[in-house]
């Protein structure tokens, strides 16, 4: 009997572990188009707490005494599917479950055997060869159009997506200031190339900025990445050159308060000609998917991209996993491996 | 002996009398690429807060002890410069002032003969031919690029930005809500061909807008052509549709006071993948003139778009016509006649 994390109640402002319950999936013989899966990996990220209102927003609503969705790696056990058969992993999202039934809905998609022959492990489908490697190299790339000699900053540098956004620019012959919390987190970002990091536990987000832009000689930033909102974009609109573009990801510092947010240089977007534009992964997706699987991979074999991961074991950890999204406790991916 | 008002003070906050001074310009005779001009009339626009401050901005600051200089249509006197003679009406930069030298730094162009021989008043290239239907063309329909069918929402809708805007928005066929302070100026922008108006003395601008969007069956907005930020931009943030465009012009709300904006529907720029740019007239108008004049003159010679005026006499009156931008004293455009 497979079990799946449902939401019970609708949180206000964090979620708290009691907004969940592990429960029993109902079981039975499969119907035409379902296979029967036994998942290895789950995904957990920001998205999913905007999910957990009852709001219009870009995707449908959980729902109450409902099973959780979400991004995950499993192994067909049994097909009635056309195309799928026993032992093939697939890339699906009846995530926040160990397993179970999934139908046409979740989207399952084989992972591609060449890439696991060459060496990509299945996990890599959650974060750089998916959603959130995904996520960066459209951002970053095709909405706020960064180009080589671009002076990029990239906020929550130190999370799944801000990290490989800082290996993709770094790739691409960028310079990159990335921002994270603490020093252990802000010497992985510089480990992973950036040329200048800003930690902003230590000191406000724009006197850290324009230190780093002073010290690498740069009169500002042309990109903006944003994954967290608030007085990091402010920072951003404080520091941002002629026609700087920002890619608006996430603003995870708002996600749970509601809060208001305090924009002092929010004027600067007209005398400095400033474009800012939120984006979502599956717009753009399957419209560049082939040129981002060969670049992406190119990028990842050849080592220029790298990811880690903050992986918590078993079925019973998922909620923990997705709280520690909001307390900062992730590097990298936060995965969950069943 | 020409006059000239000279910026003596920098503004802290609103502007008062105490930062100008009419002093007289100084003469003699012309050298060359120069012409002696006698000035008629001269536009005042809230771009030139913006120039009053000592920071850097896309226009050069004015300096202290210094003639101010802005939009002017003036008579040549006498010419040193190819292409000009006496008699000739031009467009230059050198207003402010009830006359004197200009030179090729205050871009003189003739008025285009046929167009007043049509029957165009030569202070239409103050406005609705100028820098202001310009800078309303231009944003509507190429920063934001607003079709035929759009909701276009639009603020400060009785100045002279934005009445241009609800009018070309109307001859494109597009909805229009305009926002207004005051009965007055809320039946003109109702006059002028608005769907709806919001009056923002009256109730809070969301408040308004949500009620004008359901009275009109609508259910969000997909352009906000944006000339004063603050609660007005929030709620354009808070009703986007999907894929809106904000096309930024002005933050009159905040040319004064320097305060931080209260946003709280910022966040909506995701879920909705909002994209919001702000622009500068001059940045994109001589790539589009030629389009510009032949698409505008039109709409204006069909009377599909008018303009009404704030005149204001004599040149002692141009600090009182410049203060009453600030304090919603002009209904379209404001002007100087001498």
């Amino acid at each position: 009997m497979s079990k799946a994390w449902h939401l019970i109640s609708r949180p206000q402002g964090l979620p708290t572990m009691d907004n969940f319950a592990l429960r029993e999936l109902p079981d039975g013989p499969l119907e035409p188009d379902q296979l029967r899966v036994r998942n290895l990996w789950l995904s957990v990220d920001p998205y999913m707490r905007g999910r957990m209102n009852d709001a219009k927003s870009y995707a449908a609503s959980f729902q109450i005494d409902q099973p959780m969705t979400g991004g995950a790696i499993g192994e067909v056990t049994e097909s009635r599917m056309d195309g799928f058969a026993p032992g093939d992993m697939i890339l699906h999202m009846g995530g926040w479950r160990d397993g179970g039934v999934v139908g046409l809905d979740m989207m399952p998609n084989k992972l591609p055997a060449d890439a696991l022959a060459a060496g990509l492990t299945p996990q890599t489908f959650l974060h750089n060869m998916g959603l959130t490697g995904g996520t960066a190299w459209i951002g970053l790339l095709r909405v706020a159009a960064a180009k080589p000699g671009d002076t990029v900053f990239v906020s929550a540098a130190a999370g799944a997506v801000g990290s490989a956004v800082v290996q993709i620019a770094k790739a691409r012959e960028m310079t990159v200031i990335g921002s994270a919390g603490g020093s252990e987190k802000c010497t992985w970002v510089k480990d992973l190339g950036a040329d200048a990091v800003v930690d902003y536990k230590a000191a406000p987000v724009l006197t850290g900025l324009t230190q780093a832009l002073a010290d690498l000689g740069k009169p500002g930033i042309d990109v903006y990445f944003d994954n967290v909102g608030g007085e990091h974009l402010d920072a951003a609109f404080a520091t941002a050159n002629d026609f700087a573009r920002f890619a608006i990801c996430g603003m995870i510092d708002v996600y749970n308060d509601g809060k208001a947010q305090e924009m002092k240089y929010l004027i600067r977007t007209i005398p400095a000609r400033i474009r800012m534009e939120g984006f979502i992964y599956t717009d753009q997706f399957f419209d560049c998917m082939e040129e981002f699987y060969a670049d992406m991979g190119g990028l990842i074999a050849s080592g220029a991209v790298t990811m880690r991961e903050t992986v918590h074991d078993g079925i019973e950890s998922v909620p923990d996993a997705f709280l520690g999204l909001f307390s900062g406790a992730n590097i990298g991916k936060m995965l969950v491996r069943l």
